[in-house]
């Protein structure tokens, strides 16, 4: 179980409720970054049963958020958490959401990949999205692992990508605008690269929310709406 | 109090917690539908004062989260909830999330607002995303109405409504196209139209799960990532 201590419970039976309920979390965590790297390759090897696959099971993700949803009020009501319990609880619901999220928008990326097979690829093979992709997805990793292992640092980290990320978006974007003005006939290739490229970093963007509620998880702290200098501050407080 | 029941509390103390909660989260709602109000304003108008103003009162959105969120906390580690009055504070963890990401949104409108204030301004003065921000906007008011009154007909009828806003989005995104194809000096231009065309549909979005937490609040089912015929069944097979 690593670091986290889920043993001071009278009631092992709680304890076990937790540990399900953490790693059904890392588990549905699991399917959503096998959609956003299967998403991926469907767009670099214009691989559409892998896209029309990546679509199919945005379902399996769902369903986990609904049964994990269910799960927490079960043990709201039936085991009445306190403390750093119910944040794990809190944490959870609102984390499961960005995933849910997150697995709309690799869903996202297998749609505009279908549509994209269809038309001429670009000679660097959509370089520039598999980088931000991999990028996105390792902060998704990050994020689940700092879950895991309730490490504030490694979820602080993620946050710090996200500016990396945002970076890598805005240049794509610049890129995407040159190409379009040089050559009209590319815009409608153009726009789905555009829609690829947010669909990741909206990823970004929710792996780093996730990152708020492990700390708030382990800190009792609310750091969404603060900056990354705020966040750091708040972490070097020491233990509550 | 409308259609409220909040009277069948031993504790009167508890009943005005949950008042309480409810009232927040129309409040915050309230400020939300103002943003977006504003930010239309803003950009019908070139107005930058205006949406300056909408982007530094994005903090007040963000601030009413935290302070509801924490009261949800307060409100299970003490009293406890079970049934209904649990689904009401799970639901409200749960829309308020979606009301900080609608004023998100607002706040975007207002940026992109003042980059198209220093562009040429179209004959028509953008009413497509008036219309379209409009739309989204009285859905939003609509679903906040729903949940004061825990009206799940009205709640339905914002994902109704939400169909006809993703085909008014496809609409504008068609025309952006059109434009970018036909004069391509208009590509950020345009690109920037789309950008706010995307927000209000976002916006729609939020409006609808929003819609969902409030069938979920008072028929106890999740009809989340469920069609809208499923939504309708479930509405229909009376209440619990």
């Amino acid at each position: 179980m690593d670091k986290l201590d889920f043993g001071h419970h009278i009631s092992q039976q709680f304890n076990e409720e937790l540990v399900d309920v953490r790693d059904r979390v890392l588990a549905m965590g699991g399917i959503v970054e096998q959609q956003i790297s299967q998403a991926l390759i469907a767009l670099t090897e214009g691989n559409t049963d892998l896209a029309r696959e990546v679509i199919k099971n945005d379902y399996k993700v769902n369903s986990m958020e609904v049964a994990i949803d269910e799960e927490c009020s079960r043990i709201i009501a039936r085991r009445q958490p306190a403390a750093s319990d119910l944040r794990m609880v809190v944490a959870v619901i609102k984390a499961i959401t960005d995933l849910e999220r997150i697995g709309d928008q690799a869903e996202r990326v297998a749609r505009v990949a279908i549509k994209l097979s269809e038309m001429e690829r670009p000679a660097n093979e959509y370089l520039e999205l598999q980088n931000l992709g991999v990028h996105v997805n390792k902060m998704l990793h990050d994020v689940l692992d700092a879950f895991a292992r309730m490490d504030v640092e490694a979820a602080l980290n993620v946050a710090h990508e996200d500016i990396k990320v945002d970076r890598e978006y805005e240049g794509i974007m610049r890129q995407v605008i040159t190409f379009m003005m040089e050559d009209p006939r590319s815009i409608t290739r153009m726009l789905n690269t555009l829609w690829i490229a947010r669909a990741l970093e909206r990823i970004g963007d929710h792996s780093k929310n996730i990152g708020e509620y492990v700390i708030y998880l382990v800190k009792g702290k609310d750091v969404r709406h603060t900056t990354l200098e705020q966040k750091e501050a708040e972490i070097k407080n020491g233990d509550e």
